[in-house]
């Protein structure tokens, strides 16, 4: 079983990521259950704006990304909030998966987001995660991916825009505990859909 | 296996409700596949404001719902769209069933909510439904339960506030085939999970 | 010039309201600049589901409540944060608010929401503030409330669900000065509207 | 008096934007009031990600396009919806204009952003415009800008996907009236707030 993470942060490599920091919490515990992850810090990368799969610039960077994400059954979005919302690099990453909703697998016509399934990680430094996770997840179960439940975790710091940071802060215990749930989660869903898929949709 | 469907429509009984009639899609399509559904009309019963499972005021019969809720394996929310947003009535019942986050089962420490699976009915004269979807799964993703792909259906008219509804207009047929499949992907998840279930969380 | 503040807790009198606590800082605001305020607390009322500002049941309590939100310039919604979103309190007042958006002025045509003004209040053991406001302001400016920049304030504690509340906290010095803030902004923003207010809607 | 749109439309020139033809509703309602606009397709640009106001990569422009920002007392938000949510590319401007909410005048200390005002245009070819309502201007008020009660207009076609588009469609009269009320309620409240603005903020 393998697992994708796309990093949504704003800040090109090699800056250090608190919210791949927080990421790299779950990608630990999906690598003790036997899954491997592949971590794509997407703003290192040019990805045209559009909702399509295929190239839409010179340079366009998503269709290899995209083949690195259907090579995956477990998503991990990860991305660090801004207004109280996802990122620009998650919304334009999800932009352009809305095009699976119109593509299916060859051999059983289901859409190619069927059977996976996708978590959150979000980072900030101030308020919002319940709703960037809420905006993320919204985005995916409308694509076709499967959310287990309590698949995401979350830090900020309290009130008020401030410096703190996830890889900064002495409070990280339950930012950790919740990742590590959240990855079980992810594997139990994952297998338990391989095991038992979804049918292709109804007839339109 | 069991399905339990929250009507959320502000409009008690006997008043005919355009979310009924759209969940009642969805749940013909569940009892073809053998799932016996039974429906509360909350807005029928008194339920008290608060967060916690037991009742808080004299009359209160969330105890009795909660029962009824925790006796199916799958949720079907359907709700109207008010100000592009879930109803009341649906916030007051999500409101109660946080309690179920620290509500573990007796047998194997799990929330009380895992390996259960929920979708969506929405309706509305007017737009909203995306976001209606993503605060009602946003919140029971939280509480622990599962959201299958596609496991949702709306309908609403088109741009401005107006009168037509569900049970009026001639265009159903997306609606339809869209709550078919979200009664399969409810159905496919929900044995899914009972072969293989997640498993208690992480020691905090 | 005159406010309302709209307690949106679960819990009825004489329970403390950390909501309360918070709001009672803007109003103390209010009042050095001369603004008098009016506070009900929704819960120890009857108010009726439905989107209509006449009574829709025995015992219904809100057209008196929405005669005091009429007299009033300056609405302040204060509202608890559970599941990351506002209290089922809260989208009850604003479902029958709803109704103000066919409502006129007798004598200018315009909508009875027109040239009012409308801040944010919020409070939570978890993180949500920032969609809180953002579903309570993007609500009532539907219904025609033009809402000042940052006319809000909030607080909550760090990551994760907890006991911690606003009236038990240290850290309160950003949620007071923001919400003095909020204060002014609200003020300024009704005078100015009030010297030069919105002509009435284009003609469908 | 001066007006500002970013057309977040994620075509590039020379494609036709329906986001572009529904704003030129408001901007034509704005230019009989004597406001002068400026308009700028954002995907014709280079805006680099971030949340500062300089240069963050080689030939990032959003300095040159936030000077635009500030040439201008009201701002228009015109944006498509993708997955029921604002598209990435107004993501990416309001993640550059966050650099505003540290940023004050020379004069008087008051955030950059006080005294102007924003509305929103929204186009989708499915359900969201609410929710895209609520997030732009909830991220707009947190930065300080105020909004009009009314401030917005948008269209859509009725429930699921499609490729019916506002260039296309012959139900336009809603769309337009209420984009004329929201061109009306803009220049009315920024008149108001320049004759009578919001003081700094409360000291923190």
């Amino acid at each position: 079983m393998k697992a994708i993470c796309l990093n949504c942060t704003l800040k090109p490599s090699p800056a250090p990521s608190n919210t791949q920091a927080l990421a790299d919490v779950v990608l630990a515990a999906l690598c003790e259950q036997g899954v491997e992850s592949d971590v794509v810090r997407l703003v290192d990368h040019r990805i045209a704006p559009g909702v399509v799969s295929e190239a839409v610039a010179d340079g366009d960077e998503w269709p290899t990304i995209r083949e690195r994400v259907l090579a995956a059954e477990i998503l991990i979005m990860a991305t660090p909030t801004w207004l109280g919302q996802p990122s620009s690099i998650a919304k334009r990453a999800l932009e352009r998966m809305d095009a699976m909703l119109s593509e299916t697998r060859a051999d059983d016509e289901t859409p190619i987001a069927y059977n996976r399934v996708a978590g959150v990680v979000v980072t900030g430094n101030e308020d919002g995660a319940h709703h960037v996770i809420s905006e993320v997840t919204g985005a995916l179960i409308d694509i076709g991916y499967t959310i287990p439940g309590q698949a995401w975790t979350y830090w900020n710091k309290g009130p008020g825009p401030g410096d703190e940071e996830w890889l900064t802060t002495d409070e990280r215990e339950w930012s950790i505990t919740t990742g590590q749930t959240a990855a079980q989660n992810l594997v139990a869903a994952a297998k338990a859909l391989w095991a038992s898929p979804l049918p292709p949709p109804a007839a339109q």
